[in-house]
């Protein structure tokens, strides 16, 4: 099932899209937290979907989740692109995380922030817990998995490598987590190591990939991750981007206001943004 | 005042200490997010205190925050620590975050991960967010607040320092954040870079400092912090530990199950902590 959020920002209602593609209105909680467990996915399964209320003018398509307990991360997970950065490939997964507040729609305005001038792009597929993941083994790791997302993952480079520690700087800024439009459950998505994922700028291909080019794969990746942390149901772990970044251009690129990004990874649908200057 | 949850874990209430130190019962919301906004926590001190209902045996102590949007946290930020791990100073705060799920209260027990050989203490100062803050002002900033509380930023040094990348992998096992007891609103605390703050293991001190030592002091950490992100309601951020740490001791001393930390900062209460096993 493809699952998302329409309306306004901040007043978004839970949907579901239905074998033609309409959206159609859902009872019950907002997909975050709890929301999205693997046990309250198995129930909205259950429904006759052709009998929920049409929504006939959905608009706005807001982030697939409403909040995230954690926005996590996964560093350098394509040989290609830890090459272009100047990176060796890393020998175990490299962790970090966004502010949970970075979190936005599909199709809302990336705003570089004050100060910036090395803003940058990050194609992604997203990865949606649906259950407490603590010590998983990797053959288990998938079903902890309530479902699949795009993501991009917006950068700041001279914020994030440039000003001391860690990187969480570089990848905090309102609207630098773009998620959704769907969130398509895990049943629906057969192989996550066999998914076309692109990005272009301005309409020109930057990134076209393959998540079977991964270092770490999906299962390798939660498994690895449970090791040192409880995975919650509603966490969000955006699992690398591949080589074509801006950063990895000669010269370098980045963004600048009036860009436009779009970008998808194979099955889980496509977002657009336009870039604004931060106010 | 000074507000605290309490109860079993999971089913904490709302309480908040009266003028003779005893719990009296809150009503409304629990503390978290918009709950410890500096607008609701305006309305509870227009409460008359001692007609609240009388907690007489309240039991555990929950973290004083039910959840927390990000656990965010500040390195090397007092000069000798960041001399006894080996480290330069840094130019500009170094930020990193726990996983959310590492929340804890303040007397629960600390869990030695699978896999562990250098568990480690870290008393800190504990900053709570009272309202969005994006580009702050350093002069500002302390209006921000809505209180201050006490955190032990349990850390795994090898898996923050030996399996690459970023420290989040060494910051995160459940159980690594203890916060609390109490969350004492920021009219209660004259100043934050004045408190003591020290820790002990199994009786003996370890850590003994005040706040008067940091490099980067709150109103910075949170002027700074919001260029690079929007600080919502319900953040915390723990401000950095002083010097005393294992990782600093020659040879280097690490917790092992069966020890006991205490932990205080001034005015914000003690916490108690038995270390125990990951099972």
């Amino acid at each position: 099932m493809k699952f998302l959020r329409y309306g306004a920002k901040g007043a978004e209602k839970p949907g579901v899209l239905d074998k033609d593609g309409q959206v159609r209105a859902l009872p019950g909680a907002d997909f975050a937290g709890d929301g999205v467990s693997l046990e309250r996915l198995g129930e909205l399964r259950g429904l006759n979907i052709e009998a929920l209320p049409l929504v006939e003018a959905p608009g706005r398509i807001g982030a697939c989740l409403a909040w995230v307990p954690n926005f996590h991360c996964i560093g350098l997970n394509y040989a290609k692109h830890a090459a272009e950065t100047g990176s060796t490939p890393p020998k175990e997964p490299i962790l970090f995380s966004k502010a949970s507040s970075a979190l936005s729609g599909p199709n809302d305005p990336v705003i570089i922030p004050r100060g910036s001038e090395k803003t940058d792009w990050e194609v992604e597929l997203g990865v949606v817990i649906g259950r407490d993941a603590l010590y998983v083994s990797e053959n288990k790791a998938l079903d902890y998995v309530a479902g699949y997302c795009t993501v991009n993952d917006v950068s700041e480079r001279a914020f994030q490598m440039e000003k001391g520690g860690q990187w969480i700087k570089g990848k905090s800024a309102p609207s630098f987590g773009p998620v959704g439009p769907w969130l398509v459950s895990a049943d629906e998505v057969r192989d996550p190591q066999a998914l076309n994922l692109s990005l272009s700028v301005n309409g020109e291909v930057a990134q076209n990939s393959n998540t079977d080019d991964m270092i770490f794969g999906v299962a390798e990746i939660i498994s690895y991750m449970s090791r040192f942390m409880e995975l919650k149901a509603g966490d969000i772990i955006a699992t690398g981007t591949p080589s074509g970044v801006g950063l990895g251009m000669v010269p370098p690129k980045f963004l600048k206001p009036g860009d436009v990004m779009e970008l998808e990874v194979e099955g889980l649908g496509r977002q657009r943004q336009e870039v604004v200057a931060a106010k």
